[in-house]
């Protein structure tokens, strides 16, 4: 069976790109299963592009191929790339920080640069296009690569996995009985945060369910939030409104209001410059 | 033929729940087809989850399973369940109202509860987790129904449907000529208003087409909107920016703006305390 | 292989229309294949569903259906047709203006109206229904139409071409060595704005990538807008926020901040009213 196509891009739903790109897939081949990963990826963000494909990915089958365009330098010399992950995913994206989380935490294991003279869309009036590689390259190129029309070793060359384009990973510590994190991700739905502390450090620190901690929140060196704050499995177990540390959806430590947004209630964000610290 | 899953929830496609829910699916049957019901329910509310599952679910081929994740109490007591309605369709929700709509107007057969030693997701560093079951319960527990790996028996131990988990649901009247009932949703695209009364109930009262109808609306018991509108079968039979009182798409009777947005207009919304009264 | 069917309307996903409309198709027709083209066309906006029709249409497989609803006159006596293009597309949608462009760039070879007393659902309590013709009209047919269960000319009489509903489309020019025209359409995601001007016109008028161009809009006949700008192939040779006038996905001129909203920054839009010019 073919490999699943999953999208993600920073389009929308708003005008017609996603339907071009979905039709040249189409085009290329009837049969091949198009997913929507998502389209709203924050725009020009390829930090979360990086986070939420690491997010999901694992969830799919084995061979799953995912298309990520988020791509600021479009028509510029950064990379179009095909990188194949350690865990037998394809992930066919602009190489320009989407690859961060996964390269880190997963392993990349190869990656190719597509050879924009045999992968690139023809025709329709596309050739002297420079603005839309979601279109022209990389949804064409990661259906000619479903279809097997192409091997992976055709896309183009492969480079150094060194070379791949990525962002600073800081890491979380534990020290004198203190977690310290940053805060990674949000979910821009309910406006919850998400630390890079994973639970084990937690209980590493002797912090189980029920514990009350102190929580410290710095911005840029300094305080913007003190407060101390239970420690549950889900949001239900604090009243609606209240805040609640918890173990998220990929076992990291998380912050919330229960049936509330956190990150707008408190002006809070996420980012290197937004350090976390949690104590007995 | 394996039966469709059709999914609601108020994740949105911000960030990647949609995706890894769905990646699950397909790694439970890669040949599950997936459809998009919405993920933009308002966050929480899970009146609106019940009265639009009842909205489209008739629309469906018999057997259509539908999967519903308005889950505030996710990870607490709540039960998750599979519930199977009086016309042949299979519901995987959370039992926490979400149900309603279907129960009273529909009917529901059977109910069972999730096992969640049974069907939900082990591995890939998800057994800790108590905040996502659209992922790891009620997303996984319906691909395996869909896929015919477990049995609808095999979901869990049936429970009484006197349990069920309800809002009330107030009835229209007709009396001395004016016909009574509450705004019980909206559309919250074109900001009209959908009132609790069957088209049939004004047929009953003598009104038609063509008739210009005395309209109040109380909230919390005070008049708050008062006005002559005519009673037509579709938006264009009034100018632009006018009101018109309709049949909608479920043959009870709206109001609307023609090409405006009610609700945003008037201030007007839904719920038991929207009380709406017709007369000649 | 049975076509496919792309939909675009302005409904959202905000509530169950869409859910309903393609569980009207599935119920025609278990195989059918069912695409987003996108459901976030600006509110009883015509001219941009026409837009979007050709923006997308010729980059999928021949045959392809397309069901475009953005209908503020449903229920009303305007036309519920289905086009056969130039180019062998079938459009089903209102016959409203939707066909616009694709009628005056691609062709459209002949144009039947439904026939609603053999094409339109029965049933399911919608037959008084005045106001959903997307699930009630469009979908249905659309689905008898993909399924083979109608032929092209079973969906009901043909009608003249003439006859079609058009909005006027001006055309760009060149005198003087100055290019003129209007912002056609925007991209709503990014901000940008794309003219009616054709890169050609640019090459004819000796505008090459890297020149600078003095660049003027006008509003209702008024200056809104003078600047020198640069014209390259893509946003990324600008710095971020910088304007820049580039080619679009579709070959024409377009206009945008490197990483920026162009229109909200400078309150622009598109429309006959918006006229531009460019000169060396």
């Amino acid at each position: 069976m073919k490999p699943i196509l999953v999208f993600q891009t920073d389009f929308t739903y708003k005008e017609g790109a996603v339907c071009a790109m979905y039709g040249v897939v189409k085009s290329v081949d009837r049969e091949l299963e198009i997913i929507d990963g998502t389209h709203e990826i924050p725009q020009y963000d390829t930090w979360s592009a990086s986070y939420r494909l690491f997010q999901s990915m694992h969830f799919w089958p084995e061979g799953t191929i995912f298309v990520s365009v988020v791509d600021p330098g479009v028509g510029t010399p950064r990379k179009a790339s095909v990188a194949k992950t350690a865990d037998g995913y394809y992930v066919v994206s602009p190489d320009n920080g989407s690859l961060t989380h996964l390269k880190e935490w997963v392993g990349i294991t190869e990656i190719r640069e597509i050879d924009q003279n045999v992968n690139r869309l023809r025709g329709k009036n596309t050739e002297g296009v420079g603005v839309f590689h979601g279109r022209d390259v990389f949804g064409y190129c990661a259906a000619k690569l479903a279809s097997g029309i192409i091997s992976y070793e055709q896309v183009g060359p492969a480079y150094s996995i060194e070379e791949i384009v990525t962002f600073p990973i800081l890491k979380p510590e534990l020290m004198d009985g203190k977690v310290k994190g940053i805060f990674e991700i949000n979910d821009p739905n309910f406006g919850n945060l998400w630390t890079n502390i994973p639970m084990e450090l937690f209980k590493e620190a002797g912090f189980n369910y029920g514990d009350h901690l102190h929580l410290t929140i710095r911005h840029e060196g300094k305080d913007v939030f003190s407060k101390r704050v239970p420690y549950y499995q889900s949001f239900g177990f604090v009243g609606k409104g209240e805040m609640i540390i918890y173990t998220n959806e990929l076992m990291k430590v998380g912050l919330a209001l229960n049936q509330g947004n956190l990150c707008e209630c408190y002006h809070l964000h996420f980012g290197h410059d937004w350090e976390v610290e949690f104590e007995k």
